[in-house]
């Protein structure tokens, strides 16, 4: 990627830049172990010991029904997750981890924490809560332009 | 949102959650315009001059064959791009835009900009610089994990 600064680029632009990047390197590392990013992050999404409903785990995640479904068929078919009818209203799927679904999601959970750590390492405490403070400040002013839309 | 603190949360999800606010953000508007974000963004990504080769708006945008195809159709059907054969390759495909294209990418750059103006006027120039620092770093960083990887 181009080194990015204030004069060549949009904010916007950067953020998804930098997303895609992270998608990849995420992409990569789960290919090893013949799994996706999502497949991945619904795991993590997934409560460990209490499994967590299929209908709160998209706008957890924040994907549409669909995709969802996709993720969860294809860790169904690794063996990661099992469905079971909640025993309190049956018409509720809960999504649970396998034994094995247990263990890519600390593998999952180990990677994302190895990423954050290095991160931390390497960029000074007073610029990442800059960096912070930036992001929340962007968020903020989203919020306010999508209120006055409405 | 809830406020993001280095406490609560990994890097990766404030970017992807931050990508996610902007997407919501920019499809609203679009909406206005019985358009998507991902259509605002091509018709960006196509040169209002000259035209694209359709072969390289997917690697520009950074999306699959299949989904700028989709996006494509969909502009095409809003009578907003238009696919010519290329004179000098009669296999490759030059993507234009339309009159009302032409208008609709104004907009479209008009909107991105103004958001971007938000942002310059909202947050103080040096934490915007230390922003772009840290971004680059993280970017980096990810670089690096990539390499390794291979």
């Amino acid at each position: 990627m181009t080194k990015i600064t204030k004069e060549n680029i949009t904010i916007d632009y950067v953020i998804r830049a930098t997303w895609i990047s992270i998608q990849k390197m995420y992409n990569e590392e789960a290919s090893t172990f013949d799994s996706t990013m999502s497949g991945a992050f619904a795991l993590l999404s997934v409560d460990p010991k209490k499994g967590t409903p299929s209908s709160s785990l998209g706008p957890k995640m924040g994907i549409a029904a669909t995709s969802l479904s996709r993720v969860l068929n294809e860790l169904e078919k690794s063996n990661l997750i099992k469905r079971t009818s909640s025993l309190e209203d049956k018409r509720s799927i809960i999504i649970s981890l396998t034994k094995k679904g247990l263990k890519m999601r600390d593998i999952s959970k180990e990677y994302v924490k190895d990423f954050h750590n290095t991160i931390e390492e390497e960029i000074p405490k007073e610029k990442l809560d800059t960096f912070y403070e930036v992001i929340n400040k962007i968020n903020e002013i989203i919020i306010e332009k999508r209120k006055k839309k409405k």
